[in-house]
């Protein structure tokens, strides 16, 4: 089998944060697969197949792609941040562990990329400077019970909390139960950072307070990060603030 | 005052992960600052003040580098894998925080890269695929105390845990520690990947199980990430295996 796949993260848009990793695996692909949105971003090369997806078949782009490379191609799947963060890396190791014996001897790459709560963080200053988590806050692959313990467990534990997928059209009250449940355990002036469009051109990056922030704030392509109790906001005259959360910590609360 | 920073993210080390955006804030410095061992994976250009530093001088680094922009000039410090992630852009927000009023006034730029657990994590399947977290071992900065509150939250609640500065000289026992108290928690058969230098030419990535997990494995240099209980591995004949995290989790545990 000569095949090879490459899933390939194409951070947060814009081509200023593509690796040259990734830029060279798109430009060797004989065929790309992706979510419409994100294969968009990538410029037409002669002589590729582009194959687009709806953002809820992850499985069945990564059994066509891994089928493709297979049969003795070089194919990339696309993926928006980082593959291995919420994205396509895992649907492809879940097909590759159910699928055909023959498929565990395919050549097989994970291109690393800048990742959401990264490029959110950066634009804002360093709420993730000290212990922190990221959560998908999608109930459609795991139950709300298990989201909300795991909410609990990591603000009462001092993590700074990063929230992928907080909104979406089919789940409207789970990012509000979520700031609730975080609210019984963090002071009502923490931090929380909206992230929409990171390093895009219609890039908004806001800074409010827990008990200010709101689901409106939010949809499918924010990043939100809750601070801890530590996390800091400087004030900067004709500027935005820096958020951030100190290198040391001395709490140990309970 | 027209001075600027920027700070700078590498990646993991090799210029193939370095972004566009990182090389072109590296190629318009007028100074460099950073740990010695970063500068030297910044090309040498025509023009350039650089000031290496050692190690555990990251405010007074970042205080040099903060008042040299703040004279007029454009002044990048440099960090390994993402600034964001228990590097250098939170002691840059930390020196601006409490140095002189007229720092506020300064342009500042934060440059996202691939953080180590993303560098390690694509090496070797995708085991941050669903909810982690990421925690710095090292007690310098925390008490001992906080770091097993935060280790026992996370592994009872069902992150996968990216662990940070496991190991160093002046810490020889706390990654023993931290082993042992997660071994309460999860199977001894929880994957462990243990990823050294990932992205670069002495790249080491192994993966072995809690209970035959040992310091001896790791180093200053070494980024360890702990699965959950859901974390599966896939052997693959002739290569190495496939650690992931089903993005699917069932499981809400006591």
């Amino acid at each position: 089998m000569s095949g090879h796949l490459a899933v390939v993260g194409l951070g947060p848009g814009d081509p200023r944060y593509l690796t040259p990793e990734a830029d060279s695996a798109l430009a060797g692909a004989q065929a790309l697969y992706g979510y419409g949105p994100y294969l968009d971003r990538v410029p037409r090369r002669a002589g590729q197949d582009r194959h687009a997806s709806d953002n809820r078949e992850e499985r069945a782009r990564a059994a066509a792609a891994i089928g493709h490379a297979a049969r003795g191609s070089s194919v990339v799947i696309v993926s928006g941040g980082d593959p291995g963060v919420f994205a396509m890396a895992a649907a492809v190791c879940e097909e590759i562990e159910s699928g055909p014996e023959s498929w565990r001897a395919l050549d097989i790459t994970i291109v690393p990329g800048i990742t959401a709560m990264l490029a959110v963080a950066a634009r804002i200053g360093a709420p993730l400077g000290h212990d922190f988590c990221a959560l998908s806050l999608s109930d459609n692959l795991k139950p709300w019970k298990l989201i909300e313990r795991r909410l609990d467990a990591a603000a009462s534990a001092g993590f700074v909390i990063a929230l992928y997928n907080p909104v979406s059209r089919a789940r409207p009250w789970q990012f509000g139960n979520a700031l609730a449940l975080l609210s019984r355990h963090l002071p009502p002036s923490t931090p929380v950072v909206f992230g929409r469009s990171a390093g895009r051109p219609d890039e908004r990056v806001d800074v409010t307070t827990l008990d200010a922030a709101d689901g409106k704030h939010a949809d499918m392509a924010t990043l939100v990060i809750v601070g801890s109790r530590e996390t800091r906001v400087v004030a900067r005259p004709g500027k935005s603030p820096l958020v951030y959360t100190p290198r040391a910590a001395v709490e140990v609360s309970a």
